[in-house]
């Protein structure tokens, strides 16, 4: 649906020319974007990802290496590549872009590529390294466009025109004062719209948000979604100007806190590579998977204590698996919907109130409906009443803890600041297989022996 | 983390100040940025809303208007206030802002609210509620700035001037020829730094995306993410500019998708109002909750075969419950990795089968791990080494089939062109359950009676 787009064919046809000689591949590769390259490397050795690189001009071979994705590992490649070409590289990437590449290598050879460096890049990037990658400080870019707040239309629109010849995109321009204080911010339209010579301070948009170094990435995401803006200032203790966070930073940090939200609901380490091998996923779930079998054991245990009554009505088993399967997968609706919410609204007391009141209600009725469908199954293949009574109770009952605890816990975790996404499914079912087996159980004990 | 900031102590001086008179309320209410006062009304009710939106600004009240989360209503809101106030605040709204909110009433009232406006903004928006709210149509605003191909720099700023009188924000030139058929972009900066009085012809920049109105709406976030641009151009089929979508509206976008995302996986229907009431949930839930009844009542007919066993082995249920636990969680976690990597990634082929193998490797090592862990249990505290082997097996049989169908399952859907995230845990843990007991209890009644 675009003017290019990067498909099998493509891919096939770079890959037959990958067997050929560097003339061809040069020629046939000009006619692709470099983020269209980054996305073939995804399918491609590392050894044709450096040839290819070096048949590119360093300007689109820095391109490339910044829209690679974290987990096809760009900071592999560059080490691999011939230092020369290498530091041409590293220089000609912006400094966020650099610094989270590197941050990635061990000390010794980040001290390796920093060596290479121009001193003014080389100071740059340790100074971003310092800042952990999930602040502001981690996300930010230390090259922005920044003017005086007393200097004249003239002199503003020289000065931008300057500093934008190191800056290939920018969208907002930055007012500082003399000690490089933020005072706010000016539109280029605006400079130029205005008439006469006026001065900068005239035109000035104080009313912005800005971020610390230290503020958290999602917080800073939602600031840049919430306002509509493409970039943000980061601002130290004083209100200095650091460098400025902008959009399409977001854009990839909203991706990574979506895929780390699905995975922690689900039971896997947040850390998990999706393209990772074997042995990162089964370092990443086994750890999740015992604290399953340990919860599994409670559950079991209950089971156990119920031994003589399922050894005289061995059926109860065939209705355990239904309460059991039913009880975990509304306990996992009720937990999707509240961790969601939780991510995306800041709840009032009341709302959470009302939300495990909701949730209660939903269990209520969803229990009964499907309690009665299991209840007519009983009275017409184990012509029982009482079971299907007792089936029909214990529906209910462990739908409607579902609801709550699928609900309240994450809830209870967001008030005492704990990521509410850790109260994963393993964690909720325990309370449903639990409680769901006591009731079945307990009531067939009492009420059919 | 910024200079203002909505939180507890602003929502309940509001809420006080609502009890008083509107003099105080309107200097209290000036204090705040649309997109706070919006958050705001998620805890106020309808009549609070109203009577906020008509003491503030006709500017400011259409900024809240457009900023409230589509499940606080804005629509309702618009329709429960006065015309005339409506009409001001509807004509003060961005055209796609406008129609995304009146697309969510009923027909009659939309031709009410349209028929009070003028003829221009009506006619574009009639034009825009024509497009799927799924595709770029349904994204796009029909503001934007062009300029023609064969302006001089002057002419062109002068233009620019003009147009952006009437468009507050913009991030990129469009440039046409005399048919409005779209020619490529410019920006701002390279025409102010562009020396003489040249042609824009000669600073356009040709190599763009773009997109088609029926574009689907995650691929124009994807494309906008790809290349990290702020805007992307509209084009109809004979490449004439129809209007353009911007970052903002990807945020949302991408927002949206990773709720339905979480919920579809989770066994919820997408269409699911975070916030809605208990019956939106219950409408939502009972189905897939029916449906995974009917797989649950496959899981429970395998068990049923097995009913002598049982009643000779009552044990054997304790680690039923064991078995359909574990395997449900590592397809959970299979599935949540591979449906966040198909969403993230194309996958070719290889990449798919190769997935399907990882994960049946995965399987296969945290299966014999915990069922190695059972195994010992058993022999503690059944003293029956038996049984543990039988365990043993069935735990890693289990594993490696959640480990092939959490992936397999989501990889063919997408294959045959099916959402994959409707994979739900419910879809995958019926092959958990079924096969488990299957292994559990036919291995059981082989070896053990």
């Amino acid at each position: 649906m675009q003017s290019y787009e990067l498909n099998k064919t493509d891919v096939s046809n770079i890959k037959k020319a990958l067997k050929g000689d560097d003339a061809y591949l040069s020629v046939l590769l000009s006619e692709y974007h470099a983020s269209e390259i980054a996305i073939l490397f995804e399918s491609l050795k590392m050894d044709d990802r450096e040839r290819i690189l070096n048949l590119l001009d360093v300007k689109i071979a820095s391109d490339v290496i910044s829209e690679m994705h974290e987990e096809t590992h760009p900071e592999e490649l560059l080490l691999q590549m011939h230092p020369e070409k290498r530091t041409e590289i590293v220089e000609e990437l912006d400094y966020d872009d650099a610094t989270d590449i590197i941050s990635q290598l061990e000390e010794h050879e980040q001290k390796e590529i920093l060596g290479d460096l121009n001193e003014d890049d080389a100071t740059h990037i340790r100074k971003l390294l310092t800042y952990d990658e999930d602040t502001a400080g981690g996300l930010m870019n230390t090259e922005y466009i920044s003017i005086q707040l007393h200097l004249s239309k003239k002199e503003a629109i020289e000065e931008i025109i300057r500093q934008s010849e190191a800056i290939e995109e920018f969208y907002t321009i930055f007012v500082v004062n003399k000690d490089h204080v933020f005072k706010g911010i000016v539109s280029l339209k605006d400079i130029i719209k205005s008439r006469g010579d006026i001065q900068i301070t005239g035109l000035l948009k104080t009313d912005v948000a800005w971020v610390r170094p230290e503020t958290d990435r999602e917080e800073v995401a939602r600031l840049i979604s919430q306002y509509n803006i493409t970039s943000i200032p980061v601002l130290d203790h004083e209100n200095r100007l650091l460098g400025r966070v902008t959009f399409d930073d977001v854009i990839d940090v909203m991706e990574e806190v979506n895929t780390e939200d699905i995975l922690k609901i689900s039971g896997v380490s947040e850390d998990e590579e999706l393209s990772g091998n074997w042995v990162e996923a089964v370092k990443s779930r086994l750890p999740w998977l015992i604290i399953n079998l340990g919860t599994a054991f409670l559950a079991s245990a209950v089971v156990r204590s119920f031994e003589p009554t399922i050894a005289k009505i061995a059926v109860l088993s065939a209705y355990m698996t239904i309460i059991a399967g039913m009880g975990g997968n509304a306990a996992t609706q009720a937990l999707a919907v509240t961790v969601r919410r939780i991510s995306l609204y800041d709840l009032t007391d009341k709302q959470a109130y009302r939300t495990v009141l909701k949730e209660f209600t939903v269990g209520l009725i969803n229990g009964a409906v499907t309690g009665l469908i299991v209840f007519v199954f009983a009275i017409i293949f184990d012509a029982n009443a009482m079971l299907g009574v007792i089936i029909f109770l214990a529906m209910t009952g462990n739908l409607l803890i579902a609801g709550v605890t699928g609900a309240g816990i994450p809830l209870v975790l967001k008030r005492v600041g704990i990521d509410p996404a850790i109260a994963s499914s393993i964690i909720i079912t325990t309370f449903t297989d639990v409680f769901g087996f006591m009731l079945l159980l307990g009531l067939a004990s009492k009420l059919l022996l």
